[in-house]
């Protein structure tokens, strides 16, 4: 008997038919005597219904109530995924993320959970009960509903799959699996049988959306073996795993891009101790994320500052930086949208030099010019001209073979 | 400085306009420096969406499940407005009624309130919030969501003012105030300043639906000031209380109908000890409730045994009645849910000989046929074909002068 949790995202939920067609597949595993929790996303629609009546209450609407309106999305799923559930003769209980005691932070709309309590979820599962549970929620210590973010489904997921140290956690979308890069930009794109979660983490940091960066994140801490499959199709989709020892060795195992960026430089800061910590500290304080930082030494006295942020932070950045230009007597602000960061991702590329030059090589024989790169240990991005993506992407993906099945290692 | 508990129903919060009409009202008061708790209903047509839902999951939906689902629509509502009230300057904390610890029983969509902690609520009162509490839900001790009822809210209000203690609780609907009779059958009718509870207790269990029957008990027993007032006009409404020495000392306050009873028959039942309770016992085990009952010696040996039930539940009813009569070997069941309910209620008809044979005798004028008669302290029903239902509400509502204001007692 195997202990399971599944993850169903607002799609695979989007309708009465969806619905059921979820509770036939999860009656299927439980008629086979394991053990399941089932974490559900809002019907597709439903939290944009619900964000549109907030932005007509409010032009900002507050974070706490937010929260206590886009938690009743997935509630609802729940109730309605229960009762097919029991329709069909296999016994459901359904369960808000506070009920079963996710307990996160106080950051309203971005919550990190803290804690879960086992004992409940287990109680029902070995009562012989499915278990229900609203994804994207939780309660504070003080009892104040959160919600973990756009995405936050997916860390449910995982963070139950840890709570309850289950054998496999599947997370299934309307794709079939991990691919070496989006197939809608790259044609001969090749699903992976396994990523590891260090790779998993680079490609979905970087813009591949199937799973959310935390739940990643969480998965490879706590060890849980997460699996992405397709709610419409059979298959064994893509294991996310720790071993590095796979049998696909590749040097690079998919390139990834994010549309969502843009960039912002400010010149001509004095080259004074803290200016870079008097420039992020404001950024950061308005709770705008940052990617890539760069900082150019321009001349003797003064340095050129360039930080990436999420396009729709983009305006609110940009009147800060004015500001903090002023304030440290810099030169000018400069900015610009219209960028994509492409990015190749590999555990393979640890142990293989020439990686980064050959990328720029390919990209260099295309006339893309880089605007920014950054590197990990197992990644290498670059910030080109949004309308180079395609071209880099596709350049890219040929140039590492990744269209072919790899070689032994 | 007052405590006051407003209770909006769905209509009166049926769209963002209506809330934000709301928000204005309630602002108001808040500005005046009184503490406010605001009680809201689903947006209306909400609660039907979710049942549709429901209905399509599962034949008959269990009951746990159905709570879960339909707690939400409340649970929306009070975000809107908590949004709507922070817009306008004026601080507001919205809850669910779990949050605010109503503890109900385990009666999933029937549950009673338990016990509420005012101590969460009195802390944001106290630090200048309006807190906006979800009506018509509790949690069970073990946790689990639970819903009072339709107009359920209405005992959220009340429950919550006798909680806090609160000065006075009103009721806003989309009525100006308790009328002597249903204005849309007695175009005379009138709207009454005062009403004792026991008169509204009375006239709301007999179908005149402006209160929630359960919610006017509470507030007679925690002895609750209620008012009821339209949320879309100006108005003082009507004040339910329990001074019986009212200005107005009326025999009759007014004239209640019920157009959603059945009646049931079951004739020739053998007239031994526990025959009553062999016929109500499975009634009552099918939750099926009972209004009037009568019990006629029809011979020496036999009895024939008359109840109403609610038209929702009359074929349910008949089919056990079915089963009881061949179990008990008693003669026939006949059954009739063309009939309607009429009642003369009056705490002023204690004192008051000659009531009841005045009520008879302007309906035999009329020459409606009285099916059932049932009798309390301060009310006079009768059963009577339902085609005779105005006929008879605008006969007795001349006769006992209730389009008149009231003279001196």
């Amino acid at each position: 008997m195997a202990v399971y949790v599944y993850k169903f995202g607002g799609t695979s939920v989007g309708s009465v038919e969806r619905i059921k067609a979820v509770a036939e597949k999860v009656k299927k595993v439980h008629d086979q005597g394991d053990q399941l929790v089932v974490v559900v996303s809002a019907m597709s629609g439903e939290t944009n219904r619900l964000t549109t009546l907030a932005t007509q209450m409010q032009t900002a609407p507050i974070a706490r109530e937010m929260d206590v309106l886009l938690a009743t999305g997935e509630q609802v799923t729940t109730a309605l995924l229960s009762m097919a559930l029991n329709e069909m003769g296999c016994p459901a209980c359904s369960y808000t993320g506070g009920q079963v005691r996710i307990e996160t932070d106080s950051t309203h709309t971005k919550a990190r959970i803290k804690s879960i309590d086992d004992k409940k979820i287990y109680a029902d599962l070995n009562a012989g009960r499915v278990v229900v549970v609203a994804g994207f929620q939780g309660v504070d210590e003080h009892g104040n509903i959160t919600t973990l973010g756009r995405g936050g489904s997916d860390t449910t997921a995982v963070a139950l799959a840890a709570a309850l140290k289950a054998d496999e956690c599947h997370i299934y979308t309307d794709v079939d699996g991990v691919y070496t890069t989006d197939p809608r930009v790259e044609p001969k794109a090749r699903r992976l049988d396994k990523i590891t979660f260090e790779e998993m983490l680079e490609m979905s940091s970087l813009g591949s959306k199937i799973l959310q960066i935390r739940s990643v994140e969480f998965a490879g801490k706590y060890n849980v073996a997460l699996r992405v499959l397709s709610s419409f199709s059979e298959g064994r989709g893509t294991l996310i795993t720790y071993e590095e020892s796979a049998v696909e060795q590749a040097l690079i195992s998919g390139i990834a891009f994010n549309r969502d960026e843009a960039k912002l430089t400010i010149t001509g800061v004095p080259d004074i101790p803290g200016a870079a910590s008097k420039i992020l500290g404001p950024v950061a304080d308005a709770n705008i994320e940052i990617d890539m930082i760069i900082q150019n030494v321009a001349d003797d006295a003064t340095t050129d500052f360039t930080f990436t942020v999420h396009r729709n932070d983009f305006v609110k950045a940009k009147d800060i930086l004015i500001k903090i230009c002023h304030d440290l007597n810099a030169k000018a602000v400069t900015a610009d949208d219209s960028i994509v960061k492409v990015s190749i991702v590999g555990v393979g590329m640890r142990s293989h030099a020439g990686i980064a030059s050959k990328m720029f090589a390919v990209l260099a024989d295309e006339a893309i010019n880089i605007q920014m790169i950054s590197t990990s240990e197992i990644k290498i991005s670059v910030v080109v001209a949004e309308k180079y993506l395609e071209l880099a992407v596709r350049a890219l993906h040929a140039a590492f073979e990744l269209d072919q099945e790899p070689k032994e290692a």
